[in-house]
């Protein structure tokens, strides 16, 4: 396993002249909002004069979970395999959104039940689903390493071939029980506020789902160490977009994160190596209520707030564009100088 | 004058088909939030089967306002005609962000201190800058019903060019004062709620300003005919943007609405004719305290919550890449049946 991430902090001595980059532009001070604190994140992160955007590249990681079993879900586990044939024909809605915002999209098999035999699809399969987490670890240790290290080899891959900004996204039938546990365990907070209905549970469905984090949590007993998080009560499409989180830091590029899962997966990035923490990209605040709390203690100002709860990577491939936004307005903006604007 | 708006109504009964339509997209009902309304919204206002964006337009309206003589903006009225030579040289925002998401920008004078000969800028001059909006009517009752004719047969033009979507912006030094009038007297909100600190004014200016919007709104007495409002606390490019909203709602394409200055006009243009409400889209939510309790006032949810406070059009160009998206999935997304999804 991959004991040390190499993550380069940025160099935030620069942060002054960047913002004073930013504060020359015709505008009034502060006046872009949301889309300065983002062109200042992503000069930090290129370090360079004029900001690029290449490539932009949309990895959806698909497994399945034991604790499907439980039925706490509005959709049995076949259903990640079917959802990750519409992927590859081209019919879900993150190939719409990834069309429409010329963003490229990879799909991986991180471990789903049954493996799918196609050429387009990355196999990266950590097993046939975890096991069931509210009875025992989802997962075995080396597994849990694997899966990271699969996910930041995949990344840097990514990046070798030429893109400069990852984006994660995901697709598991079950899985925001093992993100809401990540959430639960590392923020302290109760488990009813980390709980959420997923894509629409009902109210038998959401006290069964309260049920069993609550034992899965039992089981582990306050411990917060990350690694032993993931292995209890992670997901293989989780370990593995913790470690493209991780490995696109490594190659010093930002990540942009999608939704509640997604964002379970940036909170045990974030304590496997704090310094990745600065190149994350927060793309939307999710209807799921978990995913709030995981904002905030992420300290991360989201994007977009659609009422988007759907997965997939959408919510980060819809606001590609904002982030294109802020690239054109940082390189092109005429400065009070040039335009002759006498503010 | 105009003095009878021919909107058609949205034909509502189509809803239920649209929606199932929408619902048997594979994914959780719901589940793409406010996506799912506005494809919804779109599919009323265009009544096809496939949803179509040519040509989306951006219209910017620049004017001066006499109520600028008072100090209470952070810049001269002449960084007005020096913002839009920038729009004309494609150095500001709006041209940076209407570059990136590929859409048509036009520059309109609606009314400039001085004006600019410049064969790109649409010459639709009301006057040389209105009155101060304290002291005396904005401007003659003839100019408001001029700007409404002129705001309209430009938006009738950009449609007859093939646009299907339309979207305004503004440029005016002083111009939140006027929307701030406008807002005050529509919803009968407090002064101090509506009048907000516009690009970045100081307490005493602050302070000041409210003072101006008092002293106007007593000239009107409660008064709430929009025409009348317009004559005496509006400005020349709020007009044409009424007018501008009213001609696409009259040529049934949806119009893209921006911050607080756009949307005061379309707080007079829903006054003037109702039935425009339904193609209006809220791109943004603004900085600017007031502009909530416009969107609260027409009842609108806005697209994006970035903290912008620009104008220019800014917020609407940033958000029409959401409106692409919901195009793409509305148009182009697997049903559960092709997809053989079987939640």
């Amino acid at each position: 396993m991959q004991a040390h991430w190499s993550i380069s902090p940025l160099a935030h001595a620069n942060a002054p002249r960047i913002r004073q980059h930013i504060d020359q532009k015709t505008k009034p001070l502060g006046a872009l909002g949301q889309l300065e604190s983002l062109a200042l994140q992503l000069a930090l992160i290129q370090g360079s004069e004029r900001l690029t955007i290449r490539q932009p590249t949309m990895l959806v990681f698909a497994a399945d979970h034991g604790i499907a079993e439980a039925g706490i879900s509005i959709a049995p586990s076949a259903v990640t395999r079917q959802m990750v044939q519409n992927f590859l024909a081209g019919g879900a809605a993150i190939n719409c959104f990834c069309r429409a915002n010329d963003m490229q999209l990879q799909v991986v098999d991180a471990g789903m039940l049954e493996p799918l035999d196609d050429p387009r699809l990355i196999q990266q399969r950590l097993g046939a689903g975890t096991r069931n987490l509210a009875l025992e670890p989802a997962m075995r240790r080396e597994q849990a390493e694997q899966g990271l290290a699969l996910g930041a080899t995949l990344a840097r891959a990514q990046v070798a071939n030429g893109c400069n900004l990852l984006a994660c996204g995901e697709m598991g039938i079950g899985n925001t029980t093992p993100a809401a546990c990540i959430l639960a365990a590392l923020s302290g907070q109760p488990v009813e506020v980390c709980v959420g209905r997923g894509t629409g549970i009902d109210d038998d469905q959401y006290q069964r789902k309260l049920a069993l984090v609550r034992q899965a949590l039992t089981r582990l007993d306050g411990k917060r160490d990350p690694l032993q998080l993931l292995t209890e009560v992670g997901g293989f499409e989780i370990a593995q977009i913790t470690g493209a989180i991780l490995g696109a830091a490594e190659a010093g590029i930002p990540v942009l994160l999608d939704g509640f899962i997604v964002t379970s997966a940036a909170m045990l990035a974030v304590s496997l190596a704090p310094a990745c923490r600065d190149y994350l990209i927060f793309s939307h605040a999710s209807d799921e209520a978990g995913h709030r709390l995981m904002l905030a203690w992420l300290d991360a100002q989201p994007l977009l707030q659609l009422g988007l709860r759907l997965g997939e990577g959408s919510g980060a491939a819809l606001a590609l564009p904002l982030l294109r936004a802020a690239v054109a307005f940082y390189n092109d903006m005429a400065s009070f100088d040039s335009a002759g604007v006498t503010v």
